[in-house]
């Protein structure tokens, strides 16, 4: 047994039952952004969390120590990825790239933009010329410092 | 001539003269992250835009002309990028892909968050433990239809 | 149990009945194009076509749901197909790619055509020096919008 | 000397005189999309054809016989294109490749839509919401034989 | 069951059994070039081929469905293949490659020689020094038109 | 000053004179093949080959001198090819690739065609259907000894 | 002019003078390790650092500048580095990355060794059978946080 | 059976048992770095050690028997690992490889940091303003000679 | 069943059995290094040597059929080794190929050293400073003809 | 100036005069194969060296300083060499790659063959058959310690 089994599991429990992401992580007590993502193998869970999922997944003692064990992660599974929705991110990166790197050097000056003391948060704009994906990424500025 | 020789030129300049991308932003009078955007190569200009830009760098009329001309996008020299601000970009969409796609599904049903119809705002986020980088993406959603 | 596994069963069931792709659209009310890209895992079913899938090809309740779940989507198993037929195709990106680019923006100026909001109809087109595949995109063009 | 310096003066120099796609295609006598096809460096051009370019773009003699060699084809610069737009027809490849392979099939049998013996018309398609882009593809089918 | 299942079971029945492509063409009344392919999938056969085949190899009727069915085509495992006898072809594309190209062109002009339209013989060359692998290719010349 | 510059001197002597591989190869009283390799940076001279294409193309001595040296091989640009002409060849290998190592062991035994030890003929064939381009290549078996 | 160019002259001029990096890191103050990266491009200096290495390599008031700017990071020109010496570094990666990973987790949690709050030290360790590379790195343990 | 499975068979009792890698190297009497990397298929166990590690993970005679084999090593799935934490190593050697190339060349001349005769020792170094994972590499100096 | 599979049960006997190379390849009556290759799937066997091989390793009639027909061969999973071992002859070949090509060129002119008719031979050579792996390698060299 | 600058001045000075490596090589007092890699770019020269190259080669003090100076190594310019000769290097890798990795490992143990600690030789072997190419490698084994 190893992680991804546990969340092939979880994936193909959540499509029987017909359960939404956003009702786990009630349930848990956390974002929904953080939840799924801990739910698809990107995230290690508190032995609390893990029993909290064990119970809406039916999952065994074995499997809820999986689920707190830091995963190996990485979900693409091409450099280039090939879903249209995924895409358009990938995409994001591609043309704004050098735009991003440019405007927090800027205003932060040598560093980066965390990506793990980082949140998510995905939530609809209505628009009348058509709803609008919002998505707010809050990342600890990390400087560069010399030595 | 080509677009890719104004670039230079405009980074070029921008180095040696000492400017900002956020005060370039002003004169032209539209964001600084579409501004920047458009000095890097990956946006297209009016006439009235062009020779905004061509009076802060310096550009001949033939240079101007390249601005108002669409072009070939993309500023990732490799398939997976190398600087480290930039990589965290291509992490996030690695470690939260699936999140993002299971979401936004899950909200709107099966369709994308347009990188077309976007618009993108980074700014500081004030912060004890450290001031934070808030980057707000909104996209419009667009549903695959039946036919 | 996922999409895949949903997927290659509809494809031997198909081969084994001999079915035909142009029937079953007809039985689900929608175009030969869209259909077929249902039943290989690339669009996603309502409820009701989900049943009408699942008698034609013998689904489980289980399997139908899973043809409801947006999929993760793309059919290309190598960044540069191998089969010929889908090669070509391939080759007129590679080949008429810049074309196809310069006089989207001529006519319509910065912006893309969505591979989203599009339909696609083949047919065939008689001639007396061999046969010709037809094949009319429309995809709804989507402008760069200044910010 | 080699065919690419020919195109790129080419492409200077339209933006320099700010010459349309159409209308040297009409002074040519040919579709716009073979023209732009020529004058991007993937199609060959006759003695007459290369005159006429040369008179509209200032070609000398050695330049315009560049035109009537068949020139190495193919455009994308990486395997994947990152330009938006032309990225647009590469999903369209990945996400409808296996169906355009089955209903090609369904219909002609083995054996594929040719690359080669194939014209292409990129049109407007009005419509109230929003413009679409329409574009007819007509490709000969040649069958395998056995022997 | 898919393609693969069966050229998996003709191959192991070959090597089981003892037998020869050239042996198995004849019974077929084909080439022993196409039949060879049409076994290792990638070729489709007719109803009588496909019981013919059936009866050599013990294939099951649906198994014989799979072999009229049009394969997904292509053997390399790699882009640059790494079997010694394969690579030496893809060597010879690679040094030949264009002379192959400017030859063909100065004989026929723009266009391709068929890969479709194509028939190959592979026969012993006797010769003192040591025997030799003789291949004849054919295939159509298809030239690009304008339009 | 490198091969490479010779290479690319030769060709574009060629298009400014108009000269014809055949022509070319009968002044050198080699093969139109052998030549065309030799001309494209893929073979290499003798003395008296040097001088006769020295005098054809207007080469100094040091540039007669490099058409002597064993040049770096390979003309493909990228592992696939991608000119529709070069890449029909590739095509040939990836559907064929099995089919050409079954038939030369069959016939042959353990080892290879070799691609060194190799000659081509390339020429027209006529056919009331569409001239047809014939390739005869003749290889060297070498088989595979054990010790 | 380009942040490259400057990293191209003070190595050209290093080689031509003869300096040493230990020397140029004394009188800038700062580690050998940080220096050197600086140099070649991987870090940016303030105005009085690019003053004090403008002396050393004779470097413009422009190219000063440069060396203030956030530079465009990575030295790998390939993604599996060729020369020896980085290599073995990318096979102590290949070989210990799961380790490192596993040790890092079982001590911290879940989170990552940061590469940017990273100190490095490379000195001799003396040793009878061959001296020894000693090489200390010191990165900030960031830990993933719940949201 | 292959080292493969039994590595998979460690690490599940690992987490099955909840065993840390510090207690089990302590009772094989090695380093936990050595053991990690022993016990996930890097380094090659004595009849001894495989007993210690049967003993404790509850190997069979062969399973013990394949830790003394020499494994193939390596445990990067792609050449670039998307891991974060393992990625963040990556990018230590892509930011400051040429740098140590530099420094370990200006002490030692031409040659290698051995990644073989090496040792590895990760710790925890205690700081107020957040820990920090101390990493020490020693791998000995093997210079290029001349013959 | 196929060849790997065979492949595979030959070396897990070898490591059940404790069986040596050197031991096999007596047996045989080959050198060590012939053996090894035929036995990892790389060559083909006479009758008698299956047989003999069938005996040693508990091999079926049909496995032993296996080991006569000629193997798609080649052992590397990634274009560049990442064993350490394999990998420093991937890096001799790296650092040494061009030195390799000068050399061979200036004692035989063009044509290439085969990988065919070749011989290996690996053995220990003693030496005060560290034992040292001493190969012998044998390749019939293969001249480019003209035609 | 940089050593690639350096290389190619002696490389088109040797075909321009007509040298010949194991002239040069005796010149220097070391082997052939040793100072062809220097030649190429590959090692690095004494001072004493540098001045006879320089005078062999009319190299200038500022090229002389860069011979001495340790390059960034490595010849191929893709992974997989399309040289045929380079290449059938790899292929032997390819081929006997898991061969000599046993073998060393049967008479050794763990570790490796030294790609550093390594000298070549390579000499004609008279044959009646074909003169072969012997080359004879020797590198020192260095074994993994555990620690």
């Amino acid at each position: 047994m190893n992680r991804n089994d546990v969340t092939e599991k979880i994936i193909s429990t959540k499509v029987a039952k017909g359960l939404q992401w956003s009702a786990i992580a009630s349930k848990l007590g956390r974002s929904k952004e953080w939840t799924t993502a801990l739910c698809l193998g990107q995230m290690s869970a508190s032995v609390e969390q893990a029993r909290c999922l064990g119970e809406i997944f039916g999952l065994t003692d074995e499997e809820q120590k999986w689920l707190q064990i830091v995963p190996h992660k990485g979900t693409l599974q091409t450099p280039v990825p090939t879903d249209p929705l995924i895409y358009r991110w990938y995409e994001i990166v591609n043309v704004y790239g050098s735009t991003i790197k440019e405007l927090i050097h800027e205003e932060f000056g040598d560093g980066i933009m965390s990506a793990i003391d980082l949140s998510m948060a995905i939530t609809r704009e209505a628009d009348p010329k058509g709803d609008r994906v919002k998505v707010v990424l809050s990342g600890k500025f990390l400087p560069y410092k010399q030595y």
